[in-house]
């Protein structure tokens, strides 16, 4: 749906709760140099073996085949991943990625619940046009995305003129649901897949919670950033 | 988004609150012999020459240029339109039927809440797969179609197993604001197109009255008919 919008005096937030986006936030928060987002496995291993770096990413909620390293924000802690630069390609967030750049936008950011005050602090101060875009599941619309962009409009809104009836209803699924996300979670569809499937119930609880990888996450000259 | 659904063996059925599918409602309860959606002003007025019809329809919430009628359910009085033919030309609902032809959809009918409970009735007695399609507005999303998706969903849910996270966010929108349609309205961006701009209150009450209108809509070879 980018496409819809003018994204040139814009900042747009990618948000791919599970797992993209919390992964992302993990991972610079536990001091990585960068990460590299790409959209194909074969990519990734290509340019991690250019540069030394880790190639990582999921395909329907597993590592990738070819892959040693998947999309859990958990398998980076500090001492394996600091100081080095990963090379990340997930299903749905990097596709939105290349959307936003498609379209020219002025600035994006990653955001998810781990990293929600950098983001927010970092919008209210850049006082530019923002779109939220919602990465969701294989072209669908889903709630923890949605979720995520309703926390985002019930902290910030203030300081905001905004357009779009999506915006209304994001901030009623949070408002209804911010004091127990975890209690709410099995009603995603997401939840089901990750936890019934692959028991990543801890990934989960870490995605949901507020400020846990509380990083400012910038997207320049083809990498994520600790901005 | 309808092209990401299996519709062979599905029930689709075509929402467009504000006001397509409710003056839809409203034609065909008054006595109407039938309607034929098509998707420009042009067509509209030559099929209307050639079958002695009434050529109506909208363009951006006004009648469009060339026509004399528009798409207000409170224009169609059974004094004027029993017994007619009404050719229809709107912005989105005829978008969103083509898709659905253009998928293979097993079933089409309209829906709005002043036919709810006869699309409540049908659905639960075709026991088929349904697809709920928002037309939305200029591609992209609407609270108002969505609510009444939700109403749908909140009514014959029992009925059904529900496979998709829009279909939960839907219904919490309904729930939360389904005693007090009239007072909700405000918060949607469409109501201040058609009320501040056009005066359209009278069209908002009637589209947002459950049953005031209470008709099946078909769709069958090219034409909109009582089911």
């Amino acid at each position: 749906m980018l496409h819809l919008y003018d994204l040139k005096n814009a900042v747009v937030v990618i948000i791919d709760v599970f797992r993209a986006t919390s992964t992302i936030a993990s991972v610079l928060k536990n001091g990585a140099k960068c990460i590299i987002p790409v959209d194909t496995v074969a990519k990734a291993i290509e340019i991690s073996k250019s540069i030394d770096a880790i190639a990582a990413g999921e395909r329907d909620g597993q590592i990738a085949e070819g892959l040693q390293h998947g999309n859990s924000p958990l398998e980076y802690s500090r001492e394996f991943i600091e100081g080095k630069t990963l090379v990340l390609t997930t299903t749905n967030g990097t596709k939105l990625l290349h959307m936003a750049l498609d379209n020219n936008a002025d600035t994006i950011i990653t955001g998810s619940f781990p990293n929600l005050s950098s983001v927010c602090k970092f919008l209210v101060a850049q006082n530019k046009n923002v779109v939220l875009g919602c990465a969701g599941w294989k072209d669908r619309y889903n709630i923890e995305d949605t979720l995520f962009a309703g926390a985002v409009i019930s902290k910030i809104k203030e300081h905001f003129t905004i357009h779009c009836d999506s915006s209304f209803t994001a901030e009623l699924l949070y408002e209804n649901n911010k004091n127990d996300l975890m209690g709410f979670a099995p009603n995603l569809t997401h939840y089901h897949r990750l936890v019934d499937r692959f028991g990543l119930i801890e990934d989960i609880g870490f995605c949901l919670t507020p400020d846990v990888a509380d990083v400012l996450v910038l997207y320049s000259e083809g990498k994520l950033i600790t901005g």
